[in-house]
């Protein structure tokens, strides 16, 4: 059992057969965030299946995976925004009875821009890709399961913001809070029927190519990452070590539940006496 | 100075002239909740716009409470799916530099149903109306008072179930989870700027025609408004009440946040030993 | 009806009679915003009795307030932590039948510290004052109501802190948090029987006293008033406004509820892309 | 590599060495859930320190653990709500400079009853044990691995109504409520500096002794067990499991954060639409 250690300091600490015998479609698995945890599902003896707009980027990733894996990774070309080709996907994957019991909706878009400079159409493409498509998804996963049923697991990515909030990505913000709820609701409605609901809040984890687009100065970029309770960027495999414990029959008291994993992001700056921090010792020995 | 009651015990607080000098307009404001606030609006001085999809029902609307001000109630018929007709109605309500400065998002869809069986046609029309439909309305409103450097008020009708969820009502707890997020976004990048956002979750406000198609059984209607702590259903009078104050210069330090009014609906069940309620005197006794 | 203007724009809605008929008992009503709400409860017509630690202070405070209504203002000196000094307060002022029928739980103790130089006796004292003096105070009030089947309110002032946390004023956070849960714990007990309990969180509302011992440098008093959203401090009569409506029998359906007045405080800094605010024209042009 | 199963189909998914050169305090360690975790931190490697106040549980505790590691359980008899004595324990603790390095604030007391019955001394009792008990160890414990310039992790153990609150446990809900503010406040005051935070949030996690006192009718411990969306109580190795993961080095990255698991516990009725689960087939289709 060799133990890998990130900058982060990180180490994995899941047995190697966590996720042994489970089927797991990650939707936006060939990059990112999705890639990282689709490696680790693998990694942990989990087939993985996974979706995304370029097929060309699918069949690249699914490739590159093939030697973590004696179970090659299956790949969905498709654009989530049309809820007929998500019905299709899904048709298929489930074809040979052989369907995943587990959903990471992960896929989204998102990009920064001051809210009164937003076309309609703006706002559309990124509700519509992060909220109604993570939607299709579930619905389509959460029915077949039902009517077969099997007990089934959605994991959504949500981010640290949809709850309380955040300037200059409004959209995302609002399609974020969206999928908590959706969340929420489902586990109650669907819960009791063996379908288990959890989410996840990722803070700055810094992926190519993400980046570049979201933060556009490097000054900005270096305190987007270290403006947190840690001082540092998140690790993609934190997150991915994270998603794998929740999504594994380990924590199945677990549901309903979102999990926050920022460094404190959040935290950071909203406490009301936070700006004390300015105080020097003789301040401090002055006060008493 | 009148004081009217109603059969919930209600007594208006409001001085006679706490919106004199507003103009605000109220989606969705020629039935339900909304039309309840609309009149209380007008009875506090204000100037009131409404829209709604069906032409006849906002003139009758404008028509009958033609009465409560000096003021005619201005009416724009619009379906809000359509974001070109939405920002054709903020043209005209703004065109004689008198728009409002005030908006009401209280236009919503809702129906009941297994989460397993709505189309996805069905997900749309709630998502659209419900969160698209605020969205438009919200931005076409701020853009114009931030490019007129004027100050606006915008207050949102949440729910009470868009942060806990709830089931067979998925889309629309959806919905109304980003509408919550957006007040929050929006208070962030547009308050510093002189837009204050505040929030209404509301529960249980019985209004004409709105019950039936949310609760199908007497019995279950009968549960609905009376499950909560108070044992009885809200008064639309009250939410009015509450809208007006938010909205009043009163309140201009309550920025980004959602107040619930719904009689403790969602806190009745959800503490761990509220079931020890069923304890009699002697069990009581029996433990000590 | 005269509408009294402050510096912050702030212009009273209530109807002078908003509270008439009502016995309303502050702690810490003496001084700050205590005193606030304890004057503003009197201009609408309640009577008011004031508790805290120093007679002196009860005494010219009483006096002072004297002119705002034909009922002399009753005060109770007493030291909170002291459960059996509480009981008797309540014994007496209950004594006559006509005990209040609304307590405002607003006495509370703080001190700037860093946590790691707090002794036990710091963290007592502010506990003991702050969390346990409330729960003696809302125990021996609505035992006594509950007793009598009469109804009554609890307000509890809250902190903006309590929920999210702060540095440096850690057991003050913790004891209002407690508050926090006690307000919604005790809407679901003694709701059903008539006794509602709302809160309220205040950001930062500078009172005479109070800040020189909680922000020790001006420049950084300055920024604990105007960090928010609103960018300024927030004035002690909308405070009272907002205690008045929410304590009115007009509010009766808000329930176990608390509502943030801290211009936004809390948001401030917690989006995770609110350090784009430091953007220019050029920069948003060239991301486009 | 062994992979137990309990009657909920749990499955321990961390590696053996996951805790590996950890020293870990559990107050409260010799029973119940505080003595699940205490075990289940030997089998992943760790050192285990346990506190309480019965000196000879204490010791019939660790004689059994004992051979769940080659270190023997080390054991700590002290009353928390006395400070002195708390300071002691860590002054013994630390004295040979391998004080533990993460606290698990796991003691608690608690028992239900209607308020208005409960005496100032059963009030303190359970927030001077559950609450400041908890101050004074995370106090102790964290100044002095601040004074060494050592990191470490506080884990505390919540309640899923700390936050939504609860009839007949009130002061224990406080109690807790307190801890969760703890953990956010000093998230943000000691995190900067090494110290990490976290949180878990149980549901019904039933334990002998602890049920019996809690809930007196067999039918009620019954509905207290299964009334979540999982149908099940909790077993105290997914408890103990979600401890483990949350305090070890892979889960770096989250700080400030509490989890529950409860099963859905406080979700299962809070959802507004919930009571439509009372419909059948029929009434489902006269509805479309």
């Amino acid at each position: 059992m060799s133990s890998e250690t990130a900058p982060s300091g990180f180490r994995q600490v899941l047995r190697d057969d966590a996720l042994a015998g489970r089927r797991i479609l990650v939707t936006g698995g060939g990059t990112g965030l999705g890639r990282a945890m689709a490696e680790r599902f693998l990694g942990l003896g989990a087939r993985v299946m996974i979706c995304g707009r370029r097929s060309e980027v699918l069949e690249r990733a699914a490739a590159e995976m093939g030697t973590l894996s004696t179970h090659p990774v299956e790949t969905f070309p498709v654009d989530l925004r049309d809820a007929g080709r998500v019905e299709a996907l899904f048709e298929t994957a489930f074809a040979d009875g052989e369907g995943p019991d587990t959903l990471i909706n992960n896929a989204a878009a998102n990009f920064v821009a001051r809210s009164e400079t937003l076309s309609h159409r703006a706002l559309d493409a990124i509700i519509d890709t992060s909220l109604k498509g993570a939607l299709y998804c579930t619905s389509a996963f959460g029915k077949r399961r039902l009517a077969a049923q099997a007990p089934g697991t959605v994991l959504s990515i949500i981010t640290s913001y949809a709850w309380h909030g955040s300037p200059y990505v409004v959209p995302s913000a609002i399609a974020k809070a969206g999928l908590l709820t959706m969340t929420r609701s489902l586990a109650q409605e669907w819960g009791p029927r063996g379908i288990r609901f959890v989410a996840l809040s990722p803070g700055a984890f810094p992926t190519k190519g993400a980046w570049e687009r979201l933060v556009p100065r490097p000054e900005l970029a270096r305190r987007h990452e270290t403006g947190n309770l840690t001082g540092r960027p998140g690790d993609p495999a934190e997150l991915a070590e994270l998603a794998a414990f929740l999504i594994s029959d380990a924590a199945a008291y677990i549901h309903g539940e979102c999990v926050t994993i920022d460094g404190g992001r959040w935290l950071k700056g909203v406490g009301t006496f936070g700006h004390l921090g300015a105080l020097d010792e003789e301040d401090w020995t002055a006060m008493r």
